[in-house]
């Protein structure tokens, strides 16, 4: 039996291992389940796992959350401080899969025990990650990537030498916008930027998905979790979703990962890793799918993953900056505030104003987020 | 510095492993060269590369291969029973590259020094699978195949448990008559047949891609090679040969080998494994490519792999006698003798001639083979 915490329980990657741990009761006791608000939510999980302690980040939840367990036995807690002690608590694996920077100090708590990570959260590696990485080396913890292209990565590289690779190619959908014009996609709406056309995902991520930012923050992700150098790293654009990445060795062959757009089938890979487990997701029929196909992405329509490649370029503090505006805009997209074709607008003003200073810490790299935001909303409001 | 062998040296394989050989020199040490009778090819190669000893299948050509290699000190030999001398001369790796059943002997003398072989004579496998399984595990030999299907299946397989296997699918390129009509794939003539869309082959292989019976041929070699079970086994029409072939896992996850139809590729992956070594084969671009496409297999125009299918299901003998019959049929096309359609009707025609017994050695696999081309002749003199 092995012990597992969940970071985000209650979204889309946390519903994907609870349904698999469901599948597989006697093999994992699950210690905590933290949320952001979802109160009923969690209570209803943590009663039904067993879990040790059930935590919102939302202070002002607390009072609900412990009259959801009353009589439970199992502990309740809230905010930022009870996020990071709970993420503390050892465990063999923890599911790191809270959306944004938020989830960075809780996934830090989690690296600093020292087991294996499934990491969902890129935010936090996009803005911390030279600190995480380092973190993680210094805690013998090990990251397992819960992405689908990054978990496409991490199969298609093992048994292999990363020093044999030649090229990393991610895989993008293009987003719901691929096809649409300038005009249309800058008059378009939040509900249409959300209706992503392959992958069920929370609102934030469905909105990088549109403007391509989601594959621009995959892009440094990727260069933090595999070092093979931002010059080996690619983007295509294959609007099917079934090529989730590949990797392309130094003798011709390329290796890729290929699946259903089912988030369960990245996290029961990092579930049992080395090993593989049984799940219930479709098996993969190409001659039904017929046709994949693959494009360059265009930067003109969809600047993100320009912008991406620059920060990473830059180094220092600029992916922090580049996913905090992001995250500002991107509510304020969200908020009816901008227009869609503002967000990249705001990150490239964001990202001109250099903070100038490399985060060497948690602590630095929280500050930087911090006041790169500052930095947005000013944007933002001169917008 | 590793020693080698290839059998088979003036064919395509040949090339393409003596082409990486000749890149890199000073890790390699040759010791025999063989070919059927491209005297003027095999003693050049032996001169260029210092082999230790060139044979040649055709006894008649002796004298002139004695007559090419004068003063050089590289032995010469001739005849079915030399081949199999200088396969069984201890080497590191060899290169079982001669095509047909021809090649099974001197491919089983060198399973029998117990070192590693890179096959890719598929129709030994094809007719003597259990025999060769059977002692490539008694003699401590390593399979790697060099097929560019088996050997994506193979990379795709590494570090995986192959209990974890779900499906194993052999891609196709569907051949030359893949979108031809019925009538006009019977007018078919050899020069049409063996201008294979994607891959520069040798005639009988490229008559085995345009009846799809390489394919079929390849089911079997893959049963053998992986143990999964005929019913794990499909095959998918994908003609752009881009996608080698594909490994589905338990948990939903799909590996595949992607590369360009270059078989220096899968060549290089056998000289290196289980490290990889720098080839100038072009790197992939997808977006270049732009559509990969996928079909079901047309088993009524093309019933080739249905014929192989059938005769893997029977085992005992079938396969043998599927393998020799084509061998007879494809060789009649070539000559002028059968129109392309009567391909199949042979092969089939000499299955339902049930020979009743399952070869349990080398020996009673070449009578097996011997009978079955004796029955495949009658058929086809009776066409």
């Amino acid at each position: 039996m092995r012990t597992i915490s969940i970071l985000g329980a209650t979204g889309s990657v946390g519903a994907s291992t609870l349904d698999l741990i469901r599948r597989n009761r006697d093999e994992w006791r699950i210690v905590a389940l933290t949320a952001n608000c979802n109160v009923t939510q969690l209570a209803a999980l943590a009663r039904e796992f067993g879990a040790e302690i059930a935590v919102v980040g939302d202070e002002t939840c607390l009072a609900e959350l412990r009259m959801a367990l009353a009589g439970t036995g199992i502990e309740a807690a809230a905010g930022a401080k009870a996020l990071c002690e709970a993420a503390a608590r050892p465990v063999d694996l923890t599911v790191a899969a809270i959306v944004g920077c938020a989830g960075l100090a809780p996934t830090m708590a989690a690296i600093e025990q020292g087991g294996t990570i499934a990491l969902a959260n890129k935010e936090a590696l996009v803005s911390a990650g030279d600190v995480m990485t380092a973190a993680v080396r210094a805690n013998g913890a090990t990251l397992l990537p819960v992405d689908s292209e990054h978990n496409a990565i991490f199969q298609c590289l093992q048994a292999n030498d990363i020093a044999d690779v030649r090229w990393i190619t991610l895989t993008a959908s293009g987003g719901p916008f691929r096809t649409w014009s300038a005009e249309r996609i800058a008059a378009a709406t939040p509900a249409q930027a959300v209706a992503h056309p392959n992958w069920d995902m929370g609102a934030k991520i469905s909105v990088d998905s549109a403007t391509m930012m989601n594959k621009g923050l995959e892009f440094i992700e990727a260069y933090h979790l595999f070092p093979v150098g931002l010059d080996a790293l690619r983007i295509v654009v294959h609007p099917q979703s079934v090529v989730h990445s590949m990797v392309e060795y130094r003798d011709g062959s390329t290796l890729a990962q290929l699946g259903p757009p089912d988030m369960r089938v990245p996290v029961a890979s990092c579930l049992a890793w080395p090993k593989r487990m049984e799940t219930p997701c479709q098996a993969l029929d190409l001659a039904a799918i017929g046709e994949l196909s693959f494009f360059a992405p265009d930067e003109n329509l969809f600047p993100a993953t320009r912008l991406a490649r620059d920060a990473a370029h830059a180094g220092g503090a600029a992916p922090a900056v580049l996913n905090a505006a992001n995250e500002v805009a991107v509510a304020a997209f969200l908020a009816g505030k901008i227009g869609f074709t503002k967000i990249a607008v705001i990150v490239e003003q964001a990202l001109n104003r250099d903070i100038g200073v490399a985060p060497a810490s948690l602590e630095e790299v929280l500050a930087v987020d911090r006041l790169a935001r500052l930095r947005a909303n000013e944007v933002l409001e001169s917008c």
